[in-house]
C-alpha cells in the first residue's frame, strides 16, 4: 500500500512489492494472483462472514436489518483489522485507477448478490431479498465513504446504524424543510420545528 | 443485436455487423467507438433526462420519490424506444461476458453518481443525495430484472414504483410471516391476516 501510495498502482511492480515486504516474488504469488488482488486480499473470507451472518439472524429480523447487520459485521472486522488509515490509502489508490474502480464495483456487486442468495436461503422471496441486498450494499456504500472521507474518528459499524436510519427516514413521509441538515433524523427534525 | 445473440459477442466483428445492417464500418465508427458501445446506445441521453427530471421535480419531492420518479421516466423510454424484446436479447449477450458485465455496472453507477449530483444541486445535503440515489438505482434494477425476466407483459414504470413499494415496506416494520408472499405491501398484508 505504501509502494501504491507513493508512485501510483500501475508504476510498482510485483517485485518491488515483494523486496519492500522482505519476500521473495514466489512467496508473494503464494498468496495473491497478481498485485490487484492485494487490494482485495480478505474479500473471501467477508463474503462467507456476511453469509452465516445471515444465516443465523433471528427469524423475526426483517430481510433489510439482517442484511445490515450482516454489513455491520464486516465493517467491524474491516475496522479492526486494517484499520481507516490502510482504507484511506486504499481509497486514493482505487480512485486514481479506473480499472481497480471496476474491481471495486463488482466486488460490492458481488456482495449484493452473495446477501441476495443468503436471504433467500433463510425464506425471503424476490425481489424482496434482491432488493434488500442491493439497498444494504447501498447504506455500506454511503457509510463507508464517510468513514474514509470524514476528518474525525467515526466508528464504521455506527455510521452503517447511522446511514441505515438515514434510509428509513428517506422511504417515510419525510420532507425536505428550506435549512434541513440533512443528516438529522426525520423524528428529530419534528421535534425542533 | 441479432448478431451478438446468434454467435456471441466476442465472435462477431464490427464488419459483420456493418454488412449486416448494411452499412459501411466507416459509417458503424462514426456511430460508436467500439462494437461494445452499440450495447450502451443512448446512455447520455438517459442521463441527461435523469438531470433534467431530478431539476424539474418539485421542491415538496423527497430525494427518494424524486430519483425514483427519474429512473421511472427512463424507464418509460427504454420501453418505449426499443421495447422488451431488445433488453431481453440484450441482457442474454452481457450476461454471457464479464467484461460487458462490468461496463453495465459502471453505468449504473455513473447513474447513481449523476443523480446524486442533481440532487445535490437543488439542495438535497449528502449523505442523504448519495443514500438516494444509490437506493433508487437499487429500485430500478430490481424492476429491470423484473421486466426483463418475467414472461408475462409487464409495465416498466409500473415495475419501478411496486419496486419502490416494496423498498418502503421493508423499511417499515416489516415482519416476515411463515408463509409470506415477498411481493405484498405490508399494509395489504395486515388486512388479510
Amino acid at each position: 500500500m505504501e509502494l501504491y501510495s507513493e508512485r501510483g498502482f500501475d508504476q510498482t511492480t510485483v517485485a518491488e512489492i515483494a523486496a519492500r515486504a522482505g519476500l521473495t516474488e514466489r512467496t508473494f504469488f503464494r498468496h495473491y494472483a497478481d498485485k490487484r488482488e492485494v487490494l482485495f486480499a480478505g474479500s473471501e473470507m467477508l463474503t462467507e462472514r456476511l453469509v452465516s451472518s445471515v444465516a443465523g439472524a433471528a427469524d423475526s429480523s426483517t430481510p433489510l436489518d439482517t442484511v445490515v447487520a450482516a454489513l455491520e459485521e464486516i465493517g467491524a472486522l474491516i475496522q479492526e483489522s486494517r484499520g481507516r488509515d490502510f482504507a484511506r490509502a486504499r481509497r486514493s489508490v482505487v480512485a486514481a485507477n479506473p480499472g481497480l474502480q471496476e474491481r471495486e464495483l463488482i466486488k460490492l456487486a458481488s456482495w449484493a448478490n452473495t446477501l441476495a442468495g443468503a436471504l433467500r436461503e433463510r425464506g425471503d422471496k424476490d425481489p424482496t431479498a434482491t432488493l434488500a441486498a442491493e439497498t444494504g450494499v447501498a447504506v455500506f456504500r454511503v457509510a463507508f465513504d464517510r468513514w474514509v472521507g470524514d476528518g474525525n474518528d467515526l466508528d464504521l459499524p455506527a455510521l452503517i446504524r447511522e446511514s441505515l436510519g438515514t434510509l428509513k427516514g428517506l422511504t417515510g413521509d419525510y420532507r425536505r424543510p428550506a435549512t434541513e441538515r440533512a443528516q438529522t433524523p426525520p423524528v428529530e427534525r419534528t421535534l425542533r420545528s
